[in-house]
């Protein structure tokens, strides 16, 4: 029986790899206007410099994401987007240079049915945090999501001795199963992988990952006791960030 | 008698409501620019960011304010100012898409016939005051107004587990009791509301109290004994900042 | 002989006083215009804000010096730049709305006769040092001008109870005296007034006596010992901030 | 034989001399404008402000170096390069006014047949760190060069004391000794040498290691065990920083 299921699973497997490989997903100008929005927000607010990506997972296959070939966010531009599959592959134009990381993106996807967009950044206020043992807690409403926990991935347990990127498949799966079912995971010397549901979401706690780790830091340097959301008040809150959105977006658009 | 009065008072607040929303009141075109303006000068100098609010008492109606419909500070526009009573019902178009949290503006102005103006934040600078036990103190004349006390509001005290918003009346009232006579209100795991007698003394008192902030808690680094205004000092200091709005308008409107 | 010196003394002042308002400097149209940049690059560089403001002596009289009259510095323009008496008291245009605290200026002018510039600004590193026991020290040579010793003027021992402003003659002098023949005197609960032989280095003084005191904060909170400019160091480093002056000025000028 | 090669040591180092000197390097303008670039950067990104310089070996002859003549890094043009021999002497025009501190570049040119540009900068997150017996170390890959170790250079072990300026080829070499054959040296007192084996991966060097220094401390004042890059992880990180070159260049050149 369990040969039987097991084959299935394989047969399954290849039969969706097949599917999925077969043609890139027809997604929207605009869809992909989006995904180079993001890029330029996340590089205008200072949660990515030179580094660090973001990802949307295909809307009309599952199995596939889109993200720009290497480059500067601040220079992504829609000649760059990139659709790949879960294997973190090029669909189409196979001779794109990709991020050297983007198994964060696939292999996030691959264990994350639920998540449709993926940030990684070196985001600056994150990185004290990611060293230490004091855990990221929530300052305010608009960072509830933090309530859930936001584990460390130590690359040590999984790749031994790196140059701290991840470069292959096993060190994203790694990296996916430390961040488990929360909305971000800190990368030890390094920075961190936020997921959402959706790409204004998944921005938006990207920046607000790195605003609330400097409110905790201040906070916590006043020296008294700190009350952070309440694991009620962390589930009940913002869920939404679409006037943040807008202003961020106003600011990359008129410059 | 006290029936009689009783009545009197229900008769009385009967009729001012009907006055009160009879008709929306005439005001001019700079004073919707001027609040326009709070808006924009507000999120340029980083004190709101996609979220926050600033409403003005109307001028020639004590029982009406004027405050954006829902959307980002820095996008505020002439046409999306509403004319809301103090029940936080839009006077005349009732099918606007109000701030959710209006109710802080309602609820604070029939509580203070003093106010004048009310900001609403997430001023980065002051959560963390929000969120512990130091208290907020004067650090120079320009945060004198800080000196009369800056209580905070523990949302769970009025409204138990909530997503930290001031959804309702209630939980409006409740903030207002809290802001009592005083010229600031911090709130928990959320920002603050600030009040004034004029849109210009709030939109500074806002910007001072979130300067404020990081120069207390950069003395407080210090390690050293801090002295902060007294009391007689904090009374006497500055009531006006006309030139700071000069330069702040100056550089929203030369962009 | 005392009394024969003293009327002497009298004679001379009064002279002098006569003399010196008798007519306006003839300054040229070059030198006002420097004075109006230095406003201009206090206010970018966020030494100054709203408030605080520049003065340099009249280069023909050495009992006059120039100021603007009440206003942001970011927006002081020639047409605003006043020549005053070292009473304060504006030499042609007596209706002239001049600063509250200009007699920070006029008082230190005459105190200080090497004195031909002088800055008050609300300086936001600086502050917190001006309101605890820890003294500002030099950190690296651009500061060097601070190994002298900056005192801190405490307004309660020369006027008790005040708004903290410097608004009589008396008060200038008492902060004068503080000052003593140091480069810098920092005001509890205020801000700062620096001094120099020249209005580049008054400005480049203001620079980064806020630029020490955020780096000397930042020494202090590593925790470990911190070794400072030595006397005799603080003597021989910069006495010359030509280049930061090029390039403060090539900010403000290709706005 | 120990006369005799060092007979021969002495004219070999008279010959390379005399070759060295005999004409310029022709180099291109791209090479020129890379330099102007780098500059500009610098200056843009914080971590140089009116001081400071970044220079580059000539790549066709060793003993030759590129620096601009002395004047704010902001305002730096290709008209403004020159090229020096490595007693830093302009091999052309010698009535360059070069930076006094020139001395920097030449000596660690010298020693270090490696390094092909170098950085000095008063770079401000820095300066707290070569004040004080913190070492810095690297938090994240980025910071990867910092793991090799960065020594404090005490000028008072070399010049007694001075105004702190690199003034003399004695200091210079005294420098370059400290540094010894690591990626950067910082200066007590004054700021930071930064090394590299290309103008590029210089630039870098120096903004990330102004950032790696804002982060530790941020890390250190969170209170708990901070966990840097190993020795292992140090090597193998980070040896290119091209997409943040693209970034910072883009930034730049659309003002």
């Amino acid at each position: 029986m369990k040969i039987w299921f097991g084959g299935c699973a394989v047969l399954l497997a290849v039969a969706t790899q097949v599917l999925s490989q077969r043609a890139p997903a027809a997604v929207s100008k605009d869809f992909i206007e989006e995904l180079v929005l993001a890029n330029h927000i996340l590089a205008n607010e200072d949660v990515v410099d030179g580094y660090g990506h973001v990802s949307v997972r295909s809307p009309s296959n599952p199995n596939h994401y889109f993200l720009a070939r290497a480059g500067a966010p601040a220079l992504v531009t829609a000649a760059a987007i990139t659709e790949y599959d879960l294997e973190s592959n090029p669909v189409t134009d196979t001779s794109v240079t990709g991020y050297t990381e983007r198994f964060i993106h696939g292999e996030i996807y691959k264990a994350r049915p639920d998540v449709m967009a993926v940030v990684h950044c070196h985001c600056p206020e994150v990185i004290p945090f990611a060293n230490t043992s004091v855990p990221l807690q929530p300052m305010h409403h608009m960072g509830s999501f933090i309530g859930g926990g936001v584990p460390i991935f130590e690359i040590r347990n999984a790749g031994g001795e790196t140059d701290m990127l991840i470069r292959t498949p096993v060190l994203g799966r790694a990296l996916a199963q430390t961040l488990g079912d929360k909305s971000a995971v800190l990368m030890r010397g390094h920075g961190a992988a936020i997921v959402a549901s959706s790409l204004h979401v998944v921005v938006a706690r990207a920046y607000y990952l790195n605003l609330n780790a400097r409110l905790q830091l201040q906070a916590i340097q006043l020296g008294g006791k700190v009350t952070y959301l309440d694991s009620e008040e962390s589930k009940k809150s913002a869920s939404d960030y679409e006037r943040s959105w807008d202003s961020w977006k106003s600011k990359v658009t008129t410059k």
